[in-house]
């Protein structure tokens, strides 16, 4: 469509829209439209959020206030605590990244891609750079930072996975090198010390490894619209108790 | 800046950035600009995010494999368990949204704005719905959902908050009413016993206000490129553990 049909049609439909009482209008451009971003713009409308195929415009046109949901604010990791009956844990070396060339043995960690549950990210993951199958035990600690890229904020969430194969096969082309290491080994890195996020993750862990310490478990559960998600709580106090 | 000025610039700066080796070119057009979304798109530009006045696209115009950040996919909410000494939780109404009229008092919920701490999101909300000041104490469980919004997913952080002031003042424009309800009569709601999310944060909720339950509790920590941020942990249990 080219901007001269486009406007005409936008005009009498934002008219129509306004009499009937709509309170925003959304409009999603392919990014082969590309041509009506600007008509739509000098149209009242601004962008909403862009994903690399297109860009959402609205134009709130209602003259109450305006209560649209929010852009996505966070992107999401996983950092993958894997450890064996021997005491090892599963670390790697990254070929790019802030880590590369540092020496430092780290989990694998990753970003959870779009629609996908945290327990399944982390299992995908560790496959992924390691080759290792895995199932999923805890959230044992969670951090969350921000302006990690442009405005937007990160949560990484620390988990922890039980292994349920032992030979690994790394990935080549974002793995410089893949372990089993002693707990205490990965521990007493001196990165680890040097950094308080790093040694209090390390410390939780450990804690984990040799003592109780109660971290939030996945349970599935439907909400109110009927989506069936994962509620992660601490499993283990919860059930001391007995509620109707 | 109109385009035909715009266009021979790019062209001759896209073809120096290759010849240097650089991998990928940033065009960050505020909405003013909106003319030049389709010639940068014509040059081989695709959108990774936009806010309500800005659009940013890339091009990625190295011949290695895309190792660029994924747009965020997440936005964080709040719900806030706030309990007095009698055994009542600080509840409310909203005037719109699915529990419009339904009759559910819930707890205070928001969206952490971007940039902001869960911890001062959970405090910020309670304050603006009901007037009262709180601390932060824990994380209680969370819930992870999808397409809670167009394609991208929901995190929802149950908080423990105790309370500094206990006079509601509730706002008017989103809440319908607000008070300090016994905690058992909340539970006890009828809807919350048909939906299995609500009465899983229900229960957890008043185990906590019964017995030992150890959420996670926010530590500041610094992080390897020196921000201050805030790990999530159970500390209950770790300080169980002496680790050097």
């Amino acid at each position: 469509m080219d901007s001269e049909a486009f406007v005409p049609l936008l005009r009498a439909s934002l008219s129509q829209w306004k009499q009937r009482g709509k309170r925003a209008v959304w409009i999603k451009l392919p990014i082969e439209l590309a041509n009506l971003v600007e008509p739509a713009v000098k149209e009242g409308f601004k962008y909403h959020h862009a994903e690399p195929d297109y860009v959402m415009l609205v134009n709130w046109i209602s003259k109450s206030t305006n209560s649209l949901p929010k852009n996505a604010s966070h992107r999401v990791g996983i950092s993958a605590f894997v450890m064996n009956d021997k005491r090892e844990v599963l670390v790697v070396q990254e070929k790019s990244g802030k880590f590369k060339g540092t020496g430092v043995w780290k989990f694998p960690t990753g970003v959870v891609d779009e629609g996908e549950d945290i327990s399944m990210a982390a299992i995908r993951e560790v496959k992924e750079e390691t080759g290792i199958d895995t199932e999923f035990v805890e959230i044992l600690a969670f951090r969350q930072s921000h302006k990690s890229f442009f405005t937007k904020s990160d949560l990484l969430f620390v988990c922890m996975l039980r292994p349920r194969s032992f030979d690994i096969q790394k990935q080549d082309t974002e793995i410089e090198a893949a372990q089993w290491m002693p707990v205490e080994e990965y521990a007493e890195q001196a990165f680890m010390k040097r950094h308080d996020s790093f040694s209090s993750v390390a410390k939780v862990c450990l804690t984990k490894s040799e003592k109780e310490y109660a971290g939030f478990s996945p349970i599935p559960r439907t909400t109110a619209s009927g989506k069936t998600t994962y509620l992660y709580f601490n499993t283990k106090d919860l059930t001391q108790i007995k509620i109707p």
